[in-house]
């Protein structure tokens, strides 16, 4: 196992091993969750836009945490991930019924998972690691697209920021992690999609491990980057030394 | 003057009214200075690639302002514009030497006035109203950016973030205007040309004006509607009745 440490460590300036690592707290949506087909009914109901409305409306999603957050406006993300989606509609002219958005709405308590995440999330927990999910997500959004995904019963606990009632990057967010994994913040990893996730949880002293499933695009210059780069779940055993 | 209220107010269910209005405070880039100019030099550096880039560069600069206000990890404006810049290139994999990146960040220092906004600036201070700019910017930048757009003498205070080091739209920025315009937040009106500004601003209890010069955009979803949608600095002056 000690080789496996020497490979995919993107920042050799960076002391942090992951040899240490007791618990993973994972992201939800685009890190397990697969958002993919909402983009697919998007297209179904709006030939030729459907990509347009999508990447609109998950960036609506992102502007809308972040904004709520500094103004002390706080609404969930499923409130949150519904005015993005009127938002993207109206600044595209597409006409979106109340019949259609509920659909597209709906669309995201059903998710699938990406295929390296049930059989990663299965060693992991074989290894004896405690799995949490950690996200901006509304509570029962995210255990019904646990359910859907059939990881329920993978995850020791599924933690959303509705406790704190503020978005990620806030540090409050991710020091949720050890406060419910019962774990010192020193021995949680943090695996996600989003480099600024990652950047985030980096700056509030997790472990960070990145998933680039396609390697698409660069690191955010934030200052904080993630320890580790990976490019499934399932290359994650090998990194985290069983303690 | 009194019929000049009753136009240009996109939200009839909102009481206020711009009849207490002692000062003004305006947002800087895209509402007095306009960013033209830089759009333009990123054209000529990168045919083809130049609005791309602008419109990358500015959505990270923004994206970047909002993740390190959260993260509590904040670096001054101009840190963040060079850091927006950097990624931008990257992502769009354009080869942006030293000395490019130098000439398109000191093109944020020379910017030229919306043609509106000197002889806006000029009606509103000769009705003896105090007028601030309440920014995100550097405060060398913001100097710099108003002595270039030659309105420098018509400006009571230029009022930077980096005082509280948090960006908008966090309130504790909007209520920098109460303090150093030594006016009762209710008799300050705040305009911008983005509309998650003036959502920021009312959210802080502000009366807003969201300046609309092209109308392409819908208003965002955030709760908090513009008081008064005006399409030029020019429009102000009826609006707001001279106390």
């Amino acid at each position: 196992m000690a080789a496996a440490r020497q490979v995919r460590i993107p920042n050799p300036e960076s002391h942090i091993v992951a040899d240490s690592i007791t618990a993973l707290a994972f992201d939800a949506y685009g890190t397990l969750f697969d958002v993919f087909s909402v983009t697919s009914l998007c297209e179904q109901m709006f030939p030729g836009h459907g990509a347009a409305l999508a990447m609109m409306w998950r960036a609506k999603q992102l502007q809308y945490t972040l904004l709520r957050s500094m103004m002390d406006r706080y609404k969930d993300f499923w409130q949150i991930t519904h005015d993005g989606l009127v938002y993207a509609a109206h600044a595209l002219r597409l006409d979106l019924d109340a019949y259609n958005r509920t659909r597209l709405m709906d669309a995201y308590t059903t998710l699938a998972a990406f295929p390296d995440v049930k059989p990663g999330l299965q060693q992991l927990k074989a290894m004896g690691l405690s799995l949490a999910v950690l996200s901006n997500g509304e509570p029962r959004m995210l255990e019904s697209a646990a359910r859907s995904a059939g990881i329920t019963h993978l995850l020791d606990v599924v933690i959303s920021v509705d406790e704190v009632k503020v978005f990620k990057p806030s540090p409050r967010v991710y020091e949720l992690a050890a406060t419910h994994l019962k774990t010192p913040q020193s021995s949680i990893g943090f695996v996600t999609s989003n480099n600024w996730d990652a950047q985030g949880a980096a700056s509030a002293d997790l472990t960070t491990f990145w998933i680039q499933r396609t390697a698409t695009e660069p690191a955010e210059e934030l200052g904080y980057p993630a320890a580790h780069v990976v490019r499934l779940l399932t290359d994650l055993p090998a990194l985290v030394r069983r303690t």
